[in-house]
């Protein structure tokens, strides 16, 4: 069972809560024992597990990463797209989450959540999830 | 095959070697190939495979995310729980690994083991073992 | 379906594009609906996906972990070896990444690929690919 969802971004660097629509996907999938994989198909956006209950968790997320991967700081690859940041970023927070399926429903603690993060918007950005 | 164990953590930010733990939940299992899944069910805690023989790597990663994720640095989910900093730290580690099982062990590098992090005890963690 | 494959890297720090070499395996393996699992088996080496048209976006990650983790900062580990920031790096990017598998292939952006990360070179590395 696979399935691609859209995400609009409207800011250039912005976070999304996405557990309702991976949820309703394991759901619509069948599957009562397994794994669910969630992964972002792009290089400057990333999907992480964590507290999605106070929204402000993803923003300190983006205010931190901009402290430690500042923009225009020297990045060789900016010289042809200006957004070696956004790439840096992604990559230490990883494109993609494994969670485990157990009765039909993600094994997560009770405040995780899944986060959607992308560091180079506004676009429109594809998640992709497998439950098998 | 699934299983959860628990962790006490006594300190505010501590590091566990669960290497053991997850490997005789392996050999329970009774899988010799497929996938290992271990996470923290804790958006405050993370999971990661590096090298456990020496403990002083994961005090020094505990070390250098206090360096980059300063506490009360101005982050906003400071404003209804202290603990900004370490939901932080958990998103740059992740909370899970996946890891190999071949021959009914964890396909691990010679020094590699598992590491658990808990960023805001001291605290009961649980962490999630699948198989499969 | 699993094989190991070496790379030689030739200086302290270098990043490789691995996305042809998991291709191949992915086509060998017969697999056409499944997940694919690519590990590096070393506690200072690292697998991320981002894009890998562009080399510097690499070399990019590898100046801005530089900067998040200076050499001999005090490190514990450094005292038994010298190698404390490679670990702490490798900890922050991971060492390992789920990719779907759907028709036979991998499920990857448009510019997305597979970086493998040694940042304690020179030496000869080892990834591990399965796919299930």
């Amino acid at each position: 069972m696979k399935e691609v969802f859209t995400i609009a971004s409207k800011e250039s660097e912005q976070c999304f809560d996405i557990t309702d629509q991976v949820k309703s996907i394991v759901a619509r999938s069948g599957v009562t024992d397994g794994f669910c994989h969630v992964m972002a198909l792009h290089s400057t956006a990333a999907v992480v597990v964590n507290e999605t209950h106070d929204p402000n968790i993803g923003r300190d997320v983006i205010t931190a990463l901009g402290r430690m991967v500042p923009t225009r700081a020297g990045w060789l690859h900016d010289e042809i797209d200006d957004n070696a940041h956004s790439h840096v970023k992604a990559s230490l927070l990883g494109p993609s989450e494994v969670i485990a399926v157990e009765g039909g429903e993600l094994v997560l603690g009770t405040w995780q959540g899944i986060w959607f993060f992308d560091f180079d918007g506004p676009r429109d950005r594809r998640v992709s999830v497998r439950v098998q």
